[in-house]
């Protein structure tokens, strides 16, 4: 998982299709080759062991797709992190819980909203899921420090940002619970705020926005929550005021309108059953695909525009692992691009 | 329709029975007597003609239902009254109009807000209809005065309530159109109110709530509005502010959100093919219907509990005419209750 090109929905191939990640390694250079090209460089054991000692070493904890307390919820997502770094109370990712995400320049009155939310949230037995972000992300776990709260974090699970954040991150090591998919160390970048934003929404029965801009992160997690079949909740504001408009226009646009904890825990109430409900099943292996190579079929329907994978299985007429494993081989292969939805389009 | 116990839909009935109001008249003591009981003490010529007398004074008009300028989607509601009020610029009624309504209370924003909210529909050529009260009536009937707006008021057509609306509904008078269904000289009671709501909403494709407090009269008028086929929509609030909350819980049982004009022509669209459409049909008439006398088995299904109508036309078995005209018969004879959405019951 930190080959660079492999990433969480590549890696989710490869562990369904070799069964473990000894067998996946073993397999890549191999894959590669028979896509047309050079295999990713793959990271030396001594750099996973050096990685995994710092992870004990900062008292943080390993999660890992499909075993143990990894997210169930998450776990539903094509593009589920293979493995994520966890520091604090691991009971907590057992209960149900409801995301609270907004604007990190928020009105004081919409933190102080988040935060009553939180708390009553709390009180209906939820986990309060947020990004440890300025604004409403702060409040919202502020308010559920005392019954259960988790922050989900863009960089490395050692790196406190913003920096005023720092205590409060630590609270929530001691009384909640941090999670981080970069390694230790990493200093959180722009494109790390959408993978983050992903996990928040991934791990909720429902994502409950506060005060958004258009086109703010706030509305990509919203977004990411309703492609994952979640809950989308808003709360409301005057057109009078600019902050209200993401909220208003995602309500206009489906989200359900909520005003205190009663009228969430009405709309994730869908979810409840959810939360252990049983995990995936893994694919057919490679032995079991024996004689049917769909490589040729599979790269000659595939162009520069993206395509579902659904489509290229009825196109070519093989077997859907046998595409997989074409699929596989052409994305280790660096030939690949993946899409949202399930789209695929070979690199120009 | 000034005959006590004649409301609009026993009124609407028997015209439509009888074709003219002077064989409606001639027909109920007849039709009293054979539902069994007294007839009502009809209003004498004298008492119509001083009143028409008094309208002509008043330079206002009569409108006919189901005649001439008589605003066609207001037509279309069961209850629609018979007669109307007139008094302005007539031209207005053939025009799609939209409602906009709210607290009297309303903050200044809320009322600056619908007050933009007119004048931003007026430019997309609609009429904005109001109630002429305090707060955001106000400000909708002032933001549309240049473009077109029509208040309805709950008392007579020369009455200023509230009194400080007097300027208002003067100018209303000559730049706009004033409506009232009560006769000249009717001072306003809170049982008019609601009668009043009725034709706002039955009026408009649409209407708008702005900050409306629970179980306020603007939120009557929604339910109105929404029993009639039409759109409602709400502006939405934070749930800090306690006027928000009548909204926001529209839009959560279905209103439609809106923000600015442009939400509310694009909710308001399908109906603007409506707004000229061609009428109710009369029913078959008292001669059509010989042989099927139904008032025994209609009396014998009718009981304390309000029934639908069409239940009892199904269960007697006979003509859904005869049956109409038996319940008119019960009805004329003070033995009859009429209830929201077509029921009935027989009086204890």
């Amino acid at each position: 998982m930190r080959t660079p090109g492999i990433g969480p929905v590549t890696y989710r191939q490869l562990i369904a299709r070799f069964g473990t990640s000894a067998a996946a390694l073993a397999a890549v250079p191999d894959l590669a080759r028979r896509g047309g090209g050079k295999a990713p460089p793959l990271r030396s054991r001594d750099d996973a062991e050096r990685e995994i000692a710092r992870v004990e070493k900062l008292g943080a904890k390993w999660l890992a797709l499909g075993q143990g307390l990894y997210p169930r919820l998450l776990a539903e997502l094509e593009d589920a992190p293979p493995l994520l770094i966890a520091k604090g109370d691991l009971n907590l990712l057992d209960r149900q819980s409801v995301a609270i995400v907004g604007a990190r320049n928020a009105s004081a009155a919409a933190c102080r909203f988040a935060r009553g939310l939180a708390h009553d949230l709390g009180q209906h037995d939820l986990i309060v899921i947020s990004g440890l972000a300025r604004g409403v992300d702060s409040a919202a776990h502020d308010g559920a420090l005392g019954t259960g709260t988790i922050g989900v974090i863009a960089g490395g699970i050692d790196v406190f940002y913003p920096p005023e954040n720092e205590e409060r991150q630590k609270a929530l090591c001691e009384r909640g619970l941090v999670l981080a998919e970069m390694p230790p160390g990493t200093e959180p970048r722009a494109r790390h705020f959408p993978y983050r934003n992903r996990i928040i929404a991934g791990m909720s029965s429902g994502t409950v926005v506060v005060e958004a801009a258009p086109r703010s992160g706030s509305l990509i997690t919203a977004r990411l929550a309703a492609e994952a079949g979640r809950e989308v909740m808003a709360v409301p504001g005057s057109p009078l005021d600019p902050r209200a408009q993401g909220c208003n226009q995602l309500i206009r646009d489906g989200a359900t309108l909520v005003q205190n904890a009663a009228d969430v825990v009405e709309a994730i109430r869908p979810f409840a059953s959810q939360v252990r409900s049983p995990r995936v099943s893994f694919e057919p292996t490679l032995e079991q695909l024996n004689g049917h190579d769909a490589l040729a079929t599979v790269e000659e329907l595939l162009g520069p525009s993206p395509v579902p994978v659904d489509e290229i299985i009825r196109l070519s007429g093989a077997p859907s692992g046998a595409v997989q494993l074409a699929l596989l081989e052409l994305d280790l292969a660096g030939r690949l691009e993946r899409h949202a939805g399930g789209k695929v389009s070979l690199r120009e």
